[in-house]
């Protein structure tokens, strides 16, 4: 029988969003833990996304501890922060300076350490600050021997946590680095250990012009190295953070098919940045979109589906997904 | 009550479709003939486009009309050729030469004669040849006021012929003129004419940046200067002429809501390019798309999904549009 | 004889600049003074750009002033305020509330006001936070009635300042409703007061996929409604406001060749984000580019590069540029 | 003492190009006999590609061996044809026919006799059919692992013949499997075997959004797999196949710069369509940027070069780029 698909959400989603042109945000300031109880209205959560530090540190850990049991919710992944502050503006683990990309490492490990601790096996290593701006800005050979000599260094550190490396195209910097599934890969490849493997998010990919189903296909040739997902949407342009399914059906529809198809089976887990939207509701849609996916699909029937995909034949493909999923189809 | 949709299809959709790689065509070639009975297969098609020289001329001219009547077919609109020859590669209207802008305008001319002869209104005045590829190559000032004498001194010509203006941003030209909808507006403004408006098709709209609704809103403030519109999909950097819903069915059904909703009542008409499909096929389930997006706006109610829209809530849109959308929604 | 270029800068190029992911920002922070203090160290500057109550407002007025005075400096363009706060997060002149409505135009007049107080005949009106993120959120038809409405109160108001209305495709809104030359100029003619014009920034110029130099021929075809321009660069998918020339090269200096050939002669206005620069260093290097393409325009002749423009050949708009911009070439 | 640059370019760089608007050719028919008479118009040239079949076969092998020596010009690449038939239309290595893939290698094989007859090591293996246009089109995992597998068999068929995987994100195809720098090497290092290395295609990179500097410097960590380049530009949404230099002046400063700096010594082989312009001069244009980016660096200093880039200050960069590459800089 299948398992029941679990739910998680990053944090931020029931906070505040802001930009660079409202830095104060859209929406009221939330404390820590009014975002937790907002969170806790979502019926189907089963998990949240905590950034180290900022969510949790010696400080509260007792107390986030307390209140994840409050409500019932799994910390899904841990996230060390490696770009919210200026420090690591010109990179954290592709730094030029050696100590940035220690303490880069030394971050990493600090919240390997706090993950376990809270019961969570996984951080999230996104090097969304290493990168690069200009031409002439980067020695792009050094840089990516340091990527993969820290990446090594974190992952040594205890094989108990998986290091799941989060690639995206652009932003912050114009360029990163991590852009895409086969150069993450590449650097997994080269660091060549068990417990290192890819964070695949819906947005990024699409955004990197990646399908997303065929980079999660790619992954899979790597043993079962697609160790978690992130779910959104966007115009394919920029990291939208949109809810899924806002704008790319066919490929959140064709992602959720082939998730299964290739055995993943950890959590679907929201990436969204709800700018001008009630976080608690937009998450609760964003899942029902999710679900509404999975039981398109298995209506129709996964062999049904698995034949059509077989024929290479793009009018069958637009007539199953038009009787799968169009109500008025 | 509603009046029945009209739709129509681009005559080459039922020939073989070939590009700068495969330059004799992925499928067998078809005469004249086929084509048409090709169409004929299509059981919902009212009309087809034909482009002016290429289907339709002088010699043919009276065994196309014997063609349409037997398989009970509409000219929906007449296309005078202004791309497919090596003398219009710089240019036709924004030429700067001016013999090649007067064959131009003598060449639309002569397809509106034809057009009035088949019994069609129209003309698709698409000048993708009108642009530019390098920096330093064009004379902006003087371009552009050629393709408003010359698109002026057409629509004087008989105005009992509308003369559709089809923007795109780009190909073959890497930049085009006529890009845009506001651009299209600008010189529909600018020659002043009853008989002069917009030709929307909804990839180019897409591949412009542009969402069709709001360009076919935009549109509508200038009294009925929506003329006619062209269906396919893309993945938005280029005109990939797929089927309708392909990839953008939100962008779809708001389209197809938001036509009806400004008036819009003429055909419903196919530009997609079957390179490695079945044109008949793709045509059939391309017209099941569109009757399926009518018969989800229909269901839901245009009543409610305009209270959505006025609610400005991203949420609720979501929440619409997976109930009225998504089969497991 | 040819008129000195005027260099001006945005304000918030000498502080800090912030993105999504770092909200305290990149560089140290900076009081209002040092901004100007930092912004007196580039020596061709001769003005700067304010946003009303951020730099400027009833309390700092005085000392601004004398501010001015003391580093010799113009104040180029006020602009008000109509992104920064929570409460323009879904509109401002495009707001579905009237109330929303009324205080936009109402900043607006106000910093009318501080601008005419201040010397300086012109206010940017840029509607950032007017538009749509996703699907069936807008009123298209209405949204654009008020953005008419509210532009012609504004310039009714006082008929010395001049409404510069900026475009951008998008940020922060997903989709922005004054997004390019020709939709500005849709609006500006429907407003229909000789006060109103264009902004026209080169960086959002080049993301929405337009030629920044036939946008600029095609404004100019509209009386002198080029009111004033911003110079930045990208990567054309997104408004990266880095130094200009640092990706499109051929693109600025056409650009500073037709500024010119249209009797531009206002401001060249610097709307870079040099978030992990020194701004002071930025500011001096983007000004050496503008005036570098300027001396390398002047060097090889605006006539001989009009003929090439007028031949329409692009090995010849190669070999001119290589010969007048290259210095190995 | 520096090795002098060999240039190539693509035989049809000097016939008449043709596109899916413009099917006969935007130029003069030109025979096999004229092309290779124009090539040696382009004095600088010391190489042409051919494609296997389409420009050479066993009829005609005597007769161009002949015409090559006459001209004093080499093969640098043979390229077999996997794309201009229609049977390659659905793929060639990632067909889902048996007898498809078996036909592509075989057409592989006989290219791979003919280089090593005309005295050329090296063939373009291009899989520019091999991907899907819509969403359920595809398995994404039998047809990469067809992929590697057709690879490997055309790599084993003769060690002396270097396979150079050619990759492009699309066209024809909507998506094309082999699509990035980084795809490119897991397949290549999936392959393992000496000869089969990466074909980068300067516009093919900044197409896939790609850093052209930064993939050629990751390739280089996988030995000696960078085996040969293609130089031209575009708009970075499609492969535009224009000059070099055309749009990305520093990418191409940098990629020249990068190119010796990780010890490629092979043929700087032009891949442009100039639909428009005359071949022989864009050909001879085109050198002309290449060798002037050389100039440029050689005269600026590498030693010099490279210190700005260890900066990583963005501000340096620009005032070498301007020093280094603009005459009035």
């Amino acid at each position: 029988m299948k398992k029941k698909m679990k739910f998680g959400a990053c944090l931020p989603t029931f906070a505040s969003c802001a930009d660079r042109y409202c830095l104060s945000g859209y929406g009221p300031k939330r404390t820590l833990d009014e975002m937790f109880e907002r969170a806790s209205l979502v019926e189907d959560l089963n998990g949240v996304e905590l950034v180290g530090n900022w969510h949790i540190n010696d400080d509260n850990f007792g107390h986030i501890k307390k209140t994840l049991k409050r409500y019932d919710l799994e910390v899904c992944m841990m996230t060390p922060d490696l770009w919210t502050q200026a420090k690591w503006g010109k990179g954290s683990f592709a730094s030029n300076e050696r100590k940035i990309r220690e303490d880069a490492v030394k971050e990493v490990k600090k919240v390997m350490d706090m993950a376990a601790d809270i019961g969570c096996d996984k951080v999230d290593v996104w090097l969304g600050q290493d990168g690069f701006d200009y031409s002439f800005q980067a020695d792009y050979i050094e840089d990516w021997n340091n990527i993969v000599e820290c990446t090594k260094e974190c992952a040594k550190y205890r094989k108990d946590i998986k290091v799941c490396v989060e690639y995206k195209l652009k932003e912050p910097r114009k360029n990163c680095y991590v852009s895409t599934a086969a150069k993450t890969l590449l650097l997994i490849n080269e660091v060549d250990m068990d417990n290192v493997g890819v964070l695949l998010d819906l947005g990024h990919s699409t955004a990197a012009l990646e399908n997303p189903s065929e980079a999660a296909a790619l992954i899979s040739r790597y043993k079962d190295k697609l160790f978690y997902i992130h779910l959104n949407d966007n115009y394919r342009f920029w990291d939208d953070d949109m809810m899924p399914g806002s704008v790319s059906i066919p490929v959140l529809m064709e992602f959720i098919f082939w998730l299964e198809e290739i055995g993943y089976d950890d959590y679907y887990t929201l990436d969204i940045f709800p700018f001008r939207e009630d976080g608690v509701k937009a998450a609760i849609e964003s899942i029902e979109w999710i679900k509404a996916m999975k039981v398109v699909i298995e209506n129709y029937g996964r062999d049904k589906i698995m034949k059509v995909i077989k024929s290479g034949d793009a009018v069958e493909s637009m007539k199953m997904m038009r009787e799968a999923l169009i109500k008025g189809g």
